[in-house]
């Protein structure tokens, strides 16, 4: 059996030419375009790349576009920020044309693009804190309308809430979330912010996030479902700085959290190619060193690992994106968690996922019609360009189906 | 301040003979009889007791009468039973007449009593599991309705449902309220069962309980109370065969669980007076032995932890039981987690109880009244008797308030 039939399906496909004839007998190229699935990482660096561009620093704009190339070859589906703290650092300012910059950047070059987050304590603007309770809610459900209308058609993928299970107890600092979900109960929050970015773009998935993968997510979620809160699709942290979960893990997490038959979304995923972060630390935020060393060792390790994570999430049909956190090394906590070492070079993970997203899990070949031009193709679900002589046509392959198709010249 | 003000009540109170003239200067004895407080324990050697008289078996009845009256100089709330297995081990013979004998002689004897639990995945009846899903679902409905109805104004507290975190995931052996709770989900489950015995019973207090004080515990609550569910008050097992939770984690979960505003029952608790079970067992039914001896040092520490816990839980204005589970030794899993020895002697533990309850948590003294006749009390919540002279009056001091209280000749 093949595991991963649902990720490809199959089409019987006539190929005729404009004037109605058949392209009998005929070799076609067929070429994957893109994916259906989302094959996602953070996308940060578009941002720096906008601001680099918006103040002609030329240098630091070829060093973000070296990255970004690199970013394109790899990825489809792009997580861009809209931290509170950042995004409206002094109240009334939202940061809208940098960010809607890159969005639209990434959705030129075929880019799914991400919000993260709209609700959560940490990174939350400081200044909320001058306000009532009362009033906290009301700018949280103002900023959720103003970010979903302004981004909707470019992003219509959210994360509407982040880490509620510890949201009402989080304890490190005080801040404006963590007042309201205290005082409101996470279930009337949770639903005020679904319900609000619901009623900005109704066609919109939103998701919610969590680090917290223990039955405290479980039944947070049943509860939310239970009431009608519109999540699209569940999101599960999976930052592996303390070491790999393995697939004994991941089986169990996918389990549990494939019982509510929604799309999963692993949003945040991290494997770090140099020593492990100490097992006892409970926060990861914790840990902060000046320098964290990427290793040869470790970095084939992080190759092998990311290839077994993967694989046993790609076999899983609810799974429908997941997201490498960091694209480079360096960013969060200095960790050696990406794909690329600081200086944009290449590391294994790069090409391993190269090569699942790309070759493994991609359908490039050529392919014999038959004498009545019928051409009986099965490959990973996505675009495909066929070619055949100097003729073209798009194919969409989302669901199995019958059909005809019309191959133009389009040189 | 008085760190157990929240326990007591004052009163201003005139005595009065029966003509109408007041107790001027009059020195009176206050007696406590009762308390308002829940001083708790498993009381299931009282259906032991009925067994054994019902078969005329005169040395077991006497044995557990010497068992019970140690229990009732100590205890005034008593856990009785209800387990689906035991109860109704075939179908449609419901073990009444015993179970209901022994809650009426406890009763009768001033004891409240509680029925654990209606809802339960262990401990569940096997015969359920010949049965769709829809059929154990109206068959545990309907074992509510007759049980809650069957005992009204003898049991006016239950544990309605049982470990609810775990129910859908429990996966030790299949059973009929795991099947249920897994396709039902928990919320629907547990909101149904708590429906009924209100309906059933709408002055009893209705409890649901668990093991698990994470916040996954927590975010059920906040989700069934969110939800309408009516429930009265908040069990918390507390069984500490692995060693005492100590003041840090007792503070930790009473903060937590406070947040609701509900009662709070320590339901079922145990410290031992033997070795600890080994930490790394996840389950305490893991941990099955033979023999498992209380020691002198663990008796002694398992009376001074027992203090020190009670000593926190009572000083908390929101608990309003504790429930030690074993009244003796070797009750589950053999443990040494009783106040009494197998053959009835009585532990430190069993005294230091005594003490706390009877002595420091009591108020017994002699208090003169004025020249009015006005008597000034402030003593534990409860019931007292009064004695001047060769008059009697019994005094319930649940609010601080003012009043008259007549003195009668009783004897």
């Amino acid at each position: 059996m093949d595991s991963l039939s649902h990720r490809k399906a199959a089409v019987k496909i006539r190929l005729i030419r404009e004037d109605g004839t058949p392209l009998s007998g005929c070799p076609v190229t067929v070429k994957q375009l893109s994916h259906q699935f989302l094959f996602g990482c953070g996308a940060f660096d578009s941002m720096g790349y906008q601001f680099a561009k918006s103040k002609n620093d030329d240098q630091k704009a070829e060093f973000f576009q070296t990255r970004l190339e690199k970013w394109l070859k790899l990825f489809n589906f792009g997580t861009l920020p809209f931290y509170w703290a950042g995004y409206e650092h002094v109240q009334g300012q939202p940061q809208e044309a940098v960010t809607k910059a890159a969005a639209k950047w990434l959705k030129e070059r075929g880019v799914t693009v991400k919000g993260h987050p709209l609700c959560w304590h940490s990174a939350c603007a400081n200044w909320l804190m001058q306000y009532s309770n009362e009033e906290i809610f009301r700018l949280q459900l103002e900023r959720i309308r103003r970010e979903v209308s302004a981004y909707k058609g470019i992003i219509d993928i959210w994360d509407v809430i982040n880490e509620v299970v510890i949201m009402p107890n989080f304890n490190k600092y005080d801040n404006a979330i963590t007042r309201i979900c205290r005082d409101m109960g996470r279930f009337k929050l949770a639903k005020a912010v679904f319900e609000e970015a619901k009623a900005c773009n109704p066609n919109a998935v939103l998701l919610i996030n969590d680090f917290n993968t223990s039955v405290a997510y479980e039944i947070l979620l049943e509860g939310l479902l239970d009431a009608g809160v519109p999540i699209g699709a569940i999101g599960i942290q999976s930052h592996q700085h303390q070491g790999f979960w393995g697939p004994e893990k991941l089986h169990e997490v996918l389990e549990r959290f494939s019982r509510f038959g929604l799309p999963i979304h692993f949003n945040e995923n991290t494997l770090i190619s140099g020593d492990l972060m100490p097992a006892h630390l409970e926060d990861l935020n914790d840990f902060q060193v000046d320098s964290w060393p990427s290793t040869p060792e470790g970095e084939e390790r992080q190759a092998k690992e990311l290839t077994e994570m993967y694989t046993i999430l790609f076999e899983h049909p609810l799974v429908k994106a997941i997201t490498t956190w960091d694209f480079t090394d360096g960013a969060w906590l200095h960790a050696p968690s990406g794909l690329l070492r600081e200086d944009n070079t290449e590391k294994p993970s790069y090409h391993a996922l190269y090569k699942l997203f790309h070759e493994d899990w991609s359908t490039n070949a050529t392919v014999q019609t038959d004498e009545n031009g019928i051409l009986s193709l099965e490959g990973f679900k996505g675009t495909y360009e066929l070619t055949c002589e100097n003729l073209k046509a798009r194919l969409e392959l989302h669901v199995d189906h019958t059909g005809q198709l019309i191959m133009k010249n389009e040189s």
